[in-house]
């Protein structure tokens, strides 16, 4: 597990020509982490703030660069381009962040730690250079453990890749935690490490330590918490994902799982010759494939519906899908989370 | 993908203390691979020869070292201790092999490679240090391509770990092509790279890689081919390993399937508290998992009878198990692969 930015941190998000629509963990980092963003690095937006963007993120002023931006602890590269390596045109940011004394975060696939001058800088400068998305060495095979957790795990599944499965697990933790319930969350990917502060990238992990990864965080906090909420990834009928969706259900043994799914798509992400199978489809596989490890139920559904512009049309689609599905479902970020808590809660309390 | 020992090359295979009964990749390249085996190393068996302790072997003598063995091109670590570490009993060995110009092969989680005295030697004397175990650095995701596949993919699939996939799919590839059809292997884990010269170990790739690096390999050889048969990995139930099962299924978009499994195992081998489900759940989620990335049938079954004693009782065994599978079935090594064969080449032919 990596340990990262939290609590009173100072944290300054680089998001370079992305913000907001293309900067997944930038504004995912602003509006579930708890450390206090102070800025935020968009040459293309400097001198507006993030509200004028998106309103329900927190205000937080944007700037040109590293140079404009308030004393800070931390910079955060809050992108991610295709393919996952750095970009140069953000080597001055992060060389200036070094040379003020900041730790510098990234979830890419290139590492921080691997760039000759910014290992070098950092050691002159003191300061960490974290890759979330580096898996501990010591990760190992499952050893079926999970079994033993005594929180009560909720998994969230998706239809799909960037359904909305890491902010329905946030939202419907930060729910329960409104409701007094001694909740957590379990990260799989790089944007919820970030925001959590810890966790192993369940897509970076050898093959066969996949369900094992996500055991070994099961195993750390699960007696901590009443419940979990643990973050899926992908989709177990993904072309190229699936192993990791599979390895996470396998490897968290859920008690309950809520399926994400976004209104209106009807193929695959990027991979647009398969079509997604019907809801109840997902319904049953998703059941089927975890019973014989652990029995568990889809109980609730989660709908994204952002890209739906009325609230009216936004509830018509929710009720399409909670009929598709045959349980309780919402659009938790544009509502609220209570129809999916409460099927997840009744259970236990 | 990694080249490895083929065709004339003279091979030495490693086996102390550990022959045949624990030693799988030894005797599955004495059995399937077409280079010639000169001597097994087994200091607990020297002076014998292999067919002594398996009838189904080729005949080859076993010596105490490698310093008793006759003029070789390759020394070959068929052994595997738990945790997939090099032994050192096994150094003087791998010395004399390096020091008479032998090339070295493993499959071992700690590889050759990596042994200072090892690679110093084996610069000294120009042998190659081969661990098939390292996947290859340019990997990514799956594209989909298999799907364009000119051949008929077959997978073998299992109900669980070491029920002879791997096995069954060499069986397969040897029936298929005494019948005169144009059939390849694709390996996909170390015995298998081993025997084949050539794959990707899919169980230390990248999670996210899974598919993409069964993909690889199935777009590299699948329009050379008319049948290719696919090693498959693990079980999809698998509380550990199932992320790997999962990948390659999605990754290879097999056509047909065959389950593998051994007769008489009722729980997940070393996972006891894990039962297997009943057979017919297992062609069930098979069948319906393939289905929204590649539709697949189970054509039929390939069950392991080796610890049955008598033929009549494996026979008796196979009859349940080709009425649990509602579908052709046999044991392939006991009998013959007409039965499990036949639905896949009627298919096609």
């Amino acid at each position: 597990m990596t340990a990262d930015a939290q609590g009173d941190e100072r944290v300054v998000v680089l998001a370079h020509e992305k913000f907001p629509e293309r900067a997944k963990t930038a504004t995912g980092v602003l509006k579930y982490a708890d450390y206090d963003v102070v800025a935020v690095l968009d040459r293309d937006h400097a001198g507006t703030t993030t509200t004028e963007h998106r309103a329900d993120l927190p205000a937080v002023p944007i700037v040109e660069s590293m140079a404009d931006a308030p004393a800070a602890d931390t910079l955060l590269i809050g992108i991610s381009p295709i393919g996952g390596d750095f970009d140069d045109s953000w080597r001055p940011d992060v060389r200036t962040a070094i040379e003020r004394g900041c730790d510098v975060v990234a979830g890419l696939h290139s590492f921080l730690t691997a760039d000759p001058e910014f290992a070098a800088l950092a050691a002159e400068h003191n300061v960490d250079l974290r890759d979330v998305r580096e898996p501990p060495a010591d990760l190992t095979v499952a050893s079926g453990a999970s079994a033993d957790v005594d929180a009560e795990v909720v998994l969230t599944v998706g239809t799909d890749c960037s359904v909305g499965k890491m902010t329905v697990a946030l939202e419907l933790l930060e729910a329960a935690r409104e409701r007094g319930v001694d909740a957590g969350f379990v990260p799989t990917g790089q944007t919820g490490i970030m925001i959590a502060g810890w966790g192993n990238p369940i897509d970076r992990v050898i093959a066969d330590f996949t369900a094992g990864a996500v055991e070994e965080m099961l195993v750390a906090v699960g007696d901590e918490y009443d419940v979990l909420f643990v973050e899926g990834q992908g989709s177990i009928v993904h072309p190229a994902y699936s192993a990791v969706t599979c390895g996470i259900l396998h490897g968290a043994m859920p008690d309950a799982m809520v399926l994400c799914h976004t209104a209106g798509r009807e193929a695959i992400h990027g991979y647009e010759s398969f079509d997604l199978p019907p809801i109840e489809e997902y319904v049953t596989l998703y059941e089927q494939l975890a019973a014989p490890v652990h029995g568990s139920e889809v109980v609730a559904g989660a709908l994204n519906t952002s890209a739906v512009e009325s609230d009216k049309s936004a509830r018509a689609a929710v009720e399409e899908y909670t009929d598709a599905l045959a349980a309780p479902a919402t659009d938790p970020v544009r509502f609220d989370a209570d129809a999916v808590l409460d099927p997840i809660l009744d259970d236990e309390y």
